[in-house]
């Protein structure tokens, strides 16, 4: 079953690209957490395509809406997320008959007659969590549905670099092929929805912060990243002493001021530059992106089978379009001797952090680091040598579609997202086996 | 995590009595059925308070929308369900002001200001599995928000044989306290959808039908049971050949004819007027209800800790307010001698179902029978001594709320769904050992 | 996968009836808790066919073996188990030669250059939990081939009431057929084995304690039960006290004390003479159990799907030749009023204990109690209508073995295991959502 | 719980490096498939510290118990395997008393009187598989009690690079510190043994066969990789047709005739020197490790959450020492142009390899192809800054001990089995969704 994390803390997804909305529910958040909508909102907002820190007016897109798991005695407080209505379409077969594309919103919305037959809820905007499953929906805006032509049936031409042939035949032909169906990048909403619980909960425990970097792109590649300074941060500081919020805030919006999250400006226009002039090509760019959590508790993290470094490797490195992952100092300690590799222990913690946070698979406290490498976007406009779904040899050539030539830059969110995930489920995992003998009386 | 079925076929679910919506996702649908919102939606009403085959015209609730999971080439076709609105609030801060209840939903509708900040979507009206996740939203109707006030927050008082000082405590008071948050029957919804996916699946292949019967309302019981006409049915048509769809159509008529399902009419007449007397004496009444699967595939079920016995036992027995479940003949079998007890076998199959289709937790392809034991509804008008929150003493006395007084009356859906995902899950299981070499070649 | 009970404590068992050995892993005892070989022999001896409290000098059987997940610094305190010895039988070929039975122990051990073929390996006898995985290997003793020849291969003959047809093809012809294979009660040494290690754990941290008692056999009954007692003592004591170990020590020492565990001496005796009458006849008999926990921690279970009563009435009600199972007072609530049924609460905790411990799936603090029915045990020496495994028609006559006419006789102690495992499981998932922040600090 | 793989194919492992035995219990493996210990054992020797393809009489370790889960109608065929002896200690005690160390094998079998208190027991050496789960066990030989009292209790040294610190702390105390305790490599002796049995179903329906190679070593590489020579080969026998049984047969060959698994004698000769000159200073190498799977079923993998590609980063990325993992093309794609890294697809397949027989988590049918980066051995004789458990910081000076320096060198068997096993799992949960009504008739 598709579930994210687990057994404790896990995020169950739904929804294709084109699909009417993708669907999540968030398990094993405990109770008593304050979370409204902004919280998830904030992160879904950096996954969107598009988005960017400087300028235009938001558009209100990938809107998030909470379902399920949260209630607050104020009910006003908790109630006053967006209206959801559903409309049955029979009410409007008329219309429809003449409308080649959805009409405008603000016609539809103005038919009485059909609106009387739907059924209006207010969903929730901020809450306490009961423990229960967090379930949230986001609507899919409405999708051009010509794009997939060229990609569907059994004639469908096979996109090289995509999973389309894989998909057809798993599916025996039912593949949804409108925009990866599936397969979609536009899947990791849920995976931040998950994320954004899971940061909230640690921040609250730990004062976890959870940030990332692109630090290649194609050739170019930047030397100063995050989880240097943070480490500096940390051994300064000492591991007993989490690092203050003002200055991983301040990383934070370094992070966020560019249009490539880095710390590096010179990169950041360089690599902006080769990105700009690879999409004129038509052709797309590999990168690197780092992620670090900082403030991380200690102690946890299961033995061999389940340590938090085969959870994290495998949702790191498995994500699309991923080709490698590295934790800590990774494909580097190949060349280097025992007598360099090994970190220096002092009473007042590590003074080095090459382990990237992981020992045997159990968090040592140090700042958790990871680097995925994504391969370049699969879908070009260069031609190429492919089949048809039944393998008739073809020429693909791409139609349609704005494709993101570096699929690095906006995926960071969800790498922090799923590293909060692992986390969380490693935390909960902890503290199960804590003797807490308040928790089992109900009478006194 | 809270999961029904699985590992292959599961049934995630999300939301409480009176929150904006039910969540469901159903994991593992193989790719390839044909699926439409009318087959979900027809066990969706059996399952709905309120639901009688006699009588006053179709209230739209509990509408089921399909989110994700299903396919189809005809996009209209596809795309036909109810659309689907989020507004912003924000939009109409000024009415709301004024509003105590929630204004009329034609009102706000048509206000095009607000409308025009909302996204319209469309929803799956009927398609072919793609083997993906298959997520659906069922919305609440609005609630009387006053509903709950007597058993809210740390004064509340604890309603007798419910799980409402459990709750409390463990949710460490953040539980929800409408209408039995998460703990309603309302959350059966989920089971629901998902058995109607396993029911579909599992007819297509071999003809599979589930029925349900009210046996023992109070003391009253029948013994004209669909477990045993179907019995007979099997035995004179051999194990080797279904029994004929009409047959069963029969059955499932006479069953949904009457207003408590039963084959029997005389316990029908007298079951449902010891119902209404007790209602108005504001007392509640047990019973007992009967579930059989026919046509069952045979040799499916794990060995052991994950046998099909152990499953059923546990999701039927385990349903809320049920005490006792029984396979095959049950607590009879105590007074029995094992020379009464087997069951002969021939060529042709076993000569009677004493076992209940499953052997050492396998099926054996006749008809799987259990039953299920409800206790009288906790809520009842009558006065109780119970608590509040905090333990102080009270006498406790319903305030509002209509309450079915005999829940078993319409557990029968639930449980036949529940049963569908545990066999739809024991088929593929069993599947997953059978090799399927031309599954895997993609290239010739 | 075969895994009883978790995801947090959960047993993984594999071994078949006349196969080398039964091998059990338990996962998820935290670290810290003190347990010794004899802490799970003493249950696994209970479990024993033939086990009996009077008399006859103790055979050396189901001998357990530590074989990892305990340390103590005190090596000679945690090598003290049994010693393990694996020799090749290379070489003794020539000796092998000439046995058609197996040599006697003696004989074969003297033999020096074997030996010093073999290696020898040091179990542990008592140590504290690590945290890791606990193994355990039960040897088998040798067993006379000659008793399955009647029931193996494709003419094999199925024994009427067990699971022999549905394992020969599911398994598509290469089940074990000795002994039952894996599908032997044996196997329930894998439930004993995890369940004394929940026991030890819920007893150092809650002083909880498992009981059980026959309380019907073919048509006899007791109203004698340790249900009742114990609830009555429960009451008296109020909920927020652990009823002392003395009474309930008296309670266990008095079931153990007949050959039939049940209080009601009378009744021991009638049934003892009714088995014995039925076995003489070739017949067997039908029986319920009684399984009570007493001093149980309130607050645990999770909601709906993997509720505790979801989860017990699986794991009690799945077992082997079990066919009902009831919580609290089970089918006798079906002709209750709801005024009759809940149970009045007070500040000390309820008044009564019809809910048998659980509202709601949760555990309310007072005694678990279950009843399992078992049916009268399928192996009799009367003749009986069957057919081969090719499905030829026969008169089935049972050749040999020894049949315990009353399975239920001997079950008390898996029920009780099965229950212990789950309550453990409920415990730990219960305190993964207690903050313990003083778990995550290395350094200081 | 503690398992690689799952959930239809998975591998439950206990046991530590100085402990009794290792216990392995292998679930899923579909009836059928012959199975004889050599088959395992031959995957167990290559793991082994000391195993070398040239020279030195073999020594009976790591030997191979088989004790469920087989059956074969010749039980002399089937009972094979070495004999099983449990002895009690109790036996024995006036001998033990004056033994500083154990006794020598041949004096302690002598014993006829011990003998004669314990159990013998056959264990399987061929049969075919039932479905019911494998167990097995590897007993450890003797240990000297000595090496760990630097490690040990509260003033125990934390040897850097080593999980001491996290899990002394994480089980509050109570951690083996012998030999490294659960964390020694010694515990991938399950992973080989499942992905053994995992390699032969694969084999015997795919002819699906695993090789790996050291391709770095420290600073030396090699660009002669069997993933080269495979690619060249799946693509000149075009991908309908497997890989000849002889080539692979011949690539292996080669592969196990170097002491350090390579295609490419200069840098095996170039490698093993520099491994030697860093043992004598006391110092350790990292390594890059390929593994490679031939003639891979296509369409296997689930979608996103537990996709074979999140499932291999994790169990491959995850063994302990490794820091990295690439599949396919790997950290090299980052540089890449889309234009360069799409793999071209005609009627007969792939025309390359660079994404590593994986697109979109779904096996292509190209060979599986994966890299992964040990770290150098943190065990070094150089002296380290550390601290104790009690955090009091010392120089720390290894004592005792031989370690391996580079522990890539014997890593490639582990990194097979566990590919095996994904890819055997990954394979019946494809065949799950596959009709196989024959599958399912018990009558005719």
């Amino acid at each position: 079953m598709e579930i994210l994390g687990g057994p404790l803390f896990g995020v169950a997804g739904a929804g294709e690209s084109h699909g009417p909305a993708y669907t999540t529910i968030v398990f094993g958040c405990p109770p008593g957490l304050r979370l409204s909508r902004g919280d998830i909102q904030r992160h879904l907002d950096r996954r969107r395509p598009g988005s960017s820190p400087h300028g235009t007016p938001r558009r209100e897109a990938d809107r998030l809406l909470l379902l399920s798991g949260l209630y607050d005695a104020d009910l006003e407080r908790l109630l006053a997320g967006p209206d959801l209505l559903a409309v049955s379409q029979r009410a409007s077969e008329g219309e429809r008959a003449s409308e080649g594309e959805r009409a405008s919103e603000g016609q539809r919305a103005s038919e009485g007659q059909r609106a009387s037959e739907g059924e209006w809820t207010r969903t929730y905007e901020s809450g306490i969590t009961t423990g229960e499953p967090i379930a949230a929906v986001v609507l899919s805006a409405s999708k051009r549905s010509a794009d997939y032509a060229q990609v569907a049936g059994p004639t469908g031409e096979v996109r090289p670099g995509h999973a389309d042939l894989g998909k057809y035949h798993q599916s025996r032909g039912t593949a949804d092929p409108r925009g990866g169906g599936r397969a979609s990048y536009r899947a990791t909403i849920s995976d931040v929805i998950g994320g954004s619980v899971a940061r909230l909960y640690l921040a609250a425990h730990f004062q976890t912060v959870l940030l990332s970097s692109v630090v290649q792109v194609g050739p170019l590649r930047t030397t100063r990243t995050p989880a240097d300074e943070i480490e500096r941060m940390v051994v300064a500081h000492t591991q007993a002493r989490p690092v203050p919020a003002e200055l991983l805030g301040e990383l934070e919006r370094q992070l966020r001021a560019a249009e490539i999250p880095t710390l590096d400006r010179g990169f950041a226009e360089e690599a902006a530059a080769l990105i700009e002039a690879t999409r004129a090509e038509g052709d797309s760019l590999g990168s690197v992106v780092e992620v670090v959590a900082v403030n991380v508790p200690a102690l946890v993290g299961q033995p061999l089978y389940q340590s938090l470094k085969v959870r994290l490797m495998g949702v790191l490195g498995g994500l699309n379009a991923a080709e490698a992952c590295e934790i800590g100092d990774g494909l580097a300690v190949a060349e280097r001797r025992g007598s360099e590799n090994n970190d220096a222990i002092r009473a007042t913690g590590f003074q080095s952090n090459r382990h990237g946070g992981l020992l045997g698979g159990i968090t040592t406290g140090m700042p958790l680091v990871a680097r995925v490498t994504f391969k370049p976007t699969s879908s070009i406009r260069t031609p190429q040598l492919s089949v048809r779904q039944d393998l008739e040899e073809i020429e693909f050539r791409l139609r349609g579609g704005r494709h993101d030539p570096c699929v690095g830059v906006r995926a960071g969110v969800t790498l922090e997202s799923r590293m909060a995930i692992e986390v969380m489920n490693a935390v909960l995992m902890h503290q199960a086996g804590m003797p807490a003998p308040q928790a089992f009386t109900l009478f006194r």
